[in-house]
């Protein structure tokens, strides 16, 4: 059992029910969600000491949040509480050929509007085995990216490991300024997790794969994993490889590289896909259990996989599935058997 | 059938199904309103043709309130899209003591961020009879309180009678500012609508009653009802009169003031309430039908005060009730016998 | 045990949930009800044998009903299969000052087509102990009303009691048709069931008493008594009195007259309502097991009344009690303590 | 922006949660669509001023019909209200290898007893750029047949391109009644959608290829297009073809002929279909957007085919997706990846 | 129509809704089931006057499990009423890799403690033609065991034929006391019913197939049906042959042996799985229909595979599928299309 | 903030939605609660360390039951787990004369069958404040009262207040058990909270009014208080005062003595009720609040007696109410305006 912070952003996810659209629903199920709360929640499943580090308004949609994230064992004591609002999407699920939708409505929130006042990075730190982000927290407001610079800061001075998901998102930044954030961000990073186009986008390393058209030869990633651990000396450089086909049927695997040996994960076919939302937050989530308590990377990617892909099959962003669920399927059981 | 036409912001409203607070629920009843476009909805079920004019962002959560006005009959013809985000009010319901708990989250809304060049306020005052608003449009922003002296001025060019629900909101705006911003704007108004406290807060006008304690004694209302028309020069001074005796139970009736006659209507008591929101802009709804159609101040007073007795039995902001059942209340069939 | 014979229409009650209005709703609850359906699940809830005999159609929906009835233990063995559509009634539950509306879709229906030849009332009445129908069954149509006597006449050959409630409905007969086709069926009935505004539409008897204005003086019902049971020769007539305050709360009492004794029951104040709905058919399921079970006409009609009066908390058309939560309330035990 | 007609019936669409089976459900969903009503909508989300013609009773169930109409944006300014009822449909959703199943209740709906008087078909018709009908309308009853014809005959009095849906339902009528009625109304006709069992049954040409066993060759339809575009001077032929491997998994693709040139679109494997129903009428929808907006006839396919694919992913009849989402699937994004 | 007999127990399955895990959800779907109440239902279905003996408490919970068999015409006057308790058994459904779980919380219920005095087996086996149990019943108690042997006693004093379902179930027994209690047992039995699993568990036969891995060589049975038939005298062996290529996604065929001839039926692939559990109840309820009216064990094997190829497109345990539709199916109609 | 800790049984709780019966309905809601677990996520809700401490089985069930009290932040850290089962009970709200209805199935849980040696008493009392418990505790199991002097006897070791419901349940033991195994456990109390039934059932004291007919003179417990004080040496004796209309309208009071003085508290008119379950356990919790927190035994008691009023409005047996709305509500707001 480790204590495993992470900083960033929980939202109230509004979603229609079952494959319905936004504009024909008059109820939406009530998710709770965000990348870094999300791996928060996979960590504590793994029976993790898991913080999940974020400012949260008073009122009672604020608890809300933080009663989401205690139910799933999450630590919370180091949620500020204050602000306006809490950062909001709608989300749509698709089907066949048609896509999920995502509608963010996120500006302004409490966490966007924080202050390093609000927390007291040294005392989070303290004894802390892992600190995790993504890029989305830095995106979400200057705000934010100076907290996520504190609180790397503070977890160098307490000798704690850094990873980051690097999750550009085009709707909260340009490549530019996301560049201009994230490279100086890095040499606080231990594990790098990011697909192609995070690389290309967040940090300016140009894909040699069409990952849009669904191409996810793992030889095409070898060589920006080796240029990216050389230049920021990452320990871990990793990435998911997603080949979708439809929006119910994607493949999925992964690739670790220690700088030294490339390992390729198992490859799975999910279909149909329940809720790909927080599939990659899954991965990170997996990962991070996997390198803290397993001996090989191949063993932790493996793991991390694995709990991914089941993920896929649970509604909400939250990848609510223990250690043996995961071991089971990593093992090689994926029969689907009913288990009595 | 005339020609009716609001202005102010229609929001998303979340609410837990029946009783359940907040903090307990996992899903949301999506229930769509606003102060003027519970009013237009009012005025196109009585067959008017009722204008509500708005901003509502393009993506689907904008059209989904545009949607519902449609699906009531409202014209959006002169609803601009554009801006970033439709804003959001949670409600939980009470019952008995425990009070409904409204949770603003509507700063930032594309109404509240309008400009004058998104309205052609010449077009939409052309051939109106009616125009309606609340004090909630211009505490919203300064750039509603702008809007609505643009459209008040329109609506004067055309000859159009403007009406006003004074309705203060102590979260949008201080009384200091609520009196700076509508005293100037009460030129334009005809028909002024509001309870004790509005006119108080909003006009800075000394209430005689305690009305937070649940006195609603007509004869102090009349010492007001005369000044406001003297110093405004209002053609009627009309205010609802609310016992409240629990969340579910509730005493109310309505007075009207023509200058020179004073008529107090009926009184019902309500019990169970099932939805109080909405409540009195389904009154200032019926008193524009009533005004519009009725030979006397007294008849168009009962008809408002009937359809809003009705409003606080259907759930959601908007009061789905025909001509032909406020008038079967009005008339005095109120024992609720099962309609076959 | 007895084995008790109804005969009627039971039909598919669509109803938004809660207290919502029928514009307003993406959904609507499935309900199965229908007066003498009702009667025979009152019935076979108090242990009869209780036989429902009606026609339906042969698709799944018409399955839906017999399954409805099956699954509360009503024998549907006599119900022909056969016709083109299963009647409906779209029903919106009121509240305080809203009564609840009911919208028939139910002309076409099986059984409004039903021929002689559907139904071997001969073996029907075999064996039975009481039938029962009411005013509803031949006002369906003129093939139904053949029916009805037919019925009536199987059940004289095997010298069955024979129960009637007038339930005079104006959306499905006149009231010179209703008392052209109702009196020359009144030779074959023991028990009348029906308040004034019945027995004067169906009859032709004119109430003493205003009973829609909520006026239940039992007084005023004597002398109509007197006649029915002298003009027809009825060996009981008993009425309900309900006084109508809102759609959520009533008063609700009956009387009994066995020729010679009146007999009043006890009052109930009903508050709230949650299923109006039935209450009559409720009450005659109640009698009629009063009627055949016990030793006075005065505890057979507190039993009824009882279990009328429970049958208004009950969602439904059908009163889902036991003998035991009956004879409590009849006992006197209303106070609504938990029962652990 | 175009105005577009369609006359037909809206129908009230029961059908059990998800994959439920009729008998075992307690609840509905209430879904409203109808051939020519759900092409209306399509239409209507297409930008254009879309006019649906019919005839709905005046009680709050018709109402509801409207207002689904009006929500979705479609003109309901010529919808006759009157008659007894509303036409029903129950419809449960199959998966795998159990179909879907409807069973139809609209006969006597207020469409299929209207008259001439209720409508001003010049009025209607006037600066109309398409009129659309399908074969149900005409088989709904003779009333109907004759409103077709003479919808048809007002629109080539003003100009008007007609086309039709053959859409031979078997429930309505025989081979022999269908092509009795429909043969004479083909003169009025320039766009012809149907596939080849309708071109079979509803005008009498006999399909070269195996339509229910999958068989879907293309080759297989031009000799039919050719004869019908002959015969009845029809300016384009136009055909889904649909392979069905399950309740769930669908091809689907389509081909028109102008005359001159046959067209033959791209292929869409549908898995999992969400929604059937509602698909033939989404594609023709499509189609009239693709033909009115486009400038070939392989644009207005293409267009049509993916508007239609997307459809068997929506709940519902109607077919919400913007010209985006069509445009999108059509230029070739099928991968369905999250659209943040 | 024959009378067929099952023993066994109903319990209340509670199923998170869609593919929601327990821990997520706050209701869970009402849904009743158990091997031998799940083949009664079945041949009610088909038309059978079909009962289901057990034991069940007398209060509501134990009422609603008797009414779910009465909705679906099962004949339930053999169930005992009396002991604490109704067996629970939550089932969270799975989806693609992720397994459905099944935690069981059924001791101690009424079935388990039942005595033999609580039924009268020489009545509830008069005039029957088929007597069905499974592997279960004995395993839920020492004393559901002896209810076995005395309902196989008295099957066979009344010339009733006896089938089985071995169903192995590793919570309830060890695989020594399963054949302790049922090789003795195999005396009464005439049709065998149960997988390669099955035999090796409950009776000893070694499988030569790996089932798990999803091998099913049908080849791989004969050896060990011919041997069953052998030592038990069975006049029929008979095996499901399921392949879990997903939880989602199965192969679907059986095999049956008359002592002579072996006959492997047609192959189905089933996806996507509605709901998997009763599978293989359903397969048994269609054998028995099949056995008793058809003329050749193959017709009786299609029925039977075809039958429960469609139960896992049915939510629930119950197989709610008609004769028409699996003849449909079985006679090779699987594309699925809408039937109207 | 203290330290207090709750020792019992926290059971799932299956309910039918709204008013509708067990019969009736194809879901239940899942509701977690129980005696203590009510009282510690009180505790939690004002801000307290609130442990609760149970057994409950290591399956999801188990978990999703730890994950419903760590939700509303409760300390979960000493709950033991293993075992079976986790307890249910069935629960039906009433309405009007119809009694809410209850079915327990809690024998042989977790917690009935837990050993000394899975609790750390020292460790749990270790630094509390107060410990809680009802006479639920000890009724459940022979097992679970000697866990019950356990904990006392560490609470004593440890000086924490001992505060006891007596909460006499009939399903669990008869009086004489109850006396045989409570009385001597009154030794360990300060705070000792049961009313007069419950001080007889329990205790051996004699009530002076007749409770179950509503009557609640606060006279006729004066002497009832001073005899157990005396004879116990209670720090203080309270009751609550129930007076039962009907199931949805209750007046509510309480009283408590000191030893010295006498304190009744204000009288609340519950009407409607939401949900009765839960209500004398959030008087418990707002008791133990007050006693830690206020000056004055009355204050105390007000707080308590507003909290319980407000848990009556909330659904499920959590009270879900915070400091300040309790402290609104005995301040005297009680007119349920909407709180904006």
């Amino acid at each position: 059992m480790s204590k495993i912070v992470t900083l960033g952003e929980i939202m109230l996810r509004l979603s229609p029910e079952g494959n319905s659209r936004f504009v024909q629903v008059d109820s939406f199920d009530v998710i709770w969600g965000g990348g870094e709360a999300n791996v928060a929640v996979s960590c504590a499943n793994y029976g993790h000491n898991a913080y999940f580090v974020s400012k949260l308004p008073k009122h009672e949609i604020g608890q809300a949040a933080v009663n989401a994230l205690r139910r799933y064992g999450v630590n919370t004591d180091f949620i500020a509480r204050g602000g306006d609002r809490v950062g909001i999407y709608y989300c749509e699920t698709g089907a066949s050929m048609r896509p999920s939708k995502v509608i963010y409505d996120r500006a302004h929130s409490a966490i966007a509007e924080a202050k390093p006042e609000d927390f007291d990075f040294d005392a989070i730190m303290e004894g802390a085995d892992w600190f995790h982000w993504s890029g989305i927290t830095p995106a979400i407001s200057d705000a934010a990216a100076e907290l996520t610079r504190l609180a790397c800061e503070a977890a160098k001075r307490h000798g704690v490991t850094v990873s980051v998901d690097l999750n550009f998102r085009k709707k909260l930044w340009t490549t530019e300024k996301a560049q201009q954030v994230m490279r100086p961000l890095m040499k606080y990073v231990d594990v790098c997790i990011g697909n192609e186009e995070d690389a290309e986008l967040c940090l300016g390393f140009k894909p040699d794969a069409d990952v849009e058209a669904g191409e996810t030869s793992a030889e095409g990633y070898r060589g920006i994993f080796r240029a990216m651990a050389e230049e920021f000396g990452f320990k871990y450089v990793v990435s998911t490889l997603r080949e979708s086909f439809s929006a119910t049927h994607n493949g999925w695997k992964a690739m670790i590289y220690n700088g030294t040996d490339f390992y390729e994960s198992r490859r799975y076919d999910i279909n149909p896909i329940v809720d790909r939302v927080g599939g990659g937050d899954s991965f990170s989530g997996g990962l991070i259990h996997g390198l803290l308590t397993m001996s090989t990377q191949g063993e932790a990617l493996e793991f991390a996989v694995a709990a991914s892909a089941l993920k896929h099959t649970v509604p909400g962003d939250f990848n609510l599935v223990s250690i043996a669920e995961v071991e089971a399927l990593a093992g090689g059981n994926a029969n689907g058997r009913v288990q009595r």
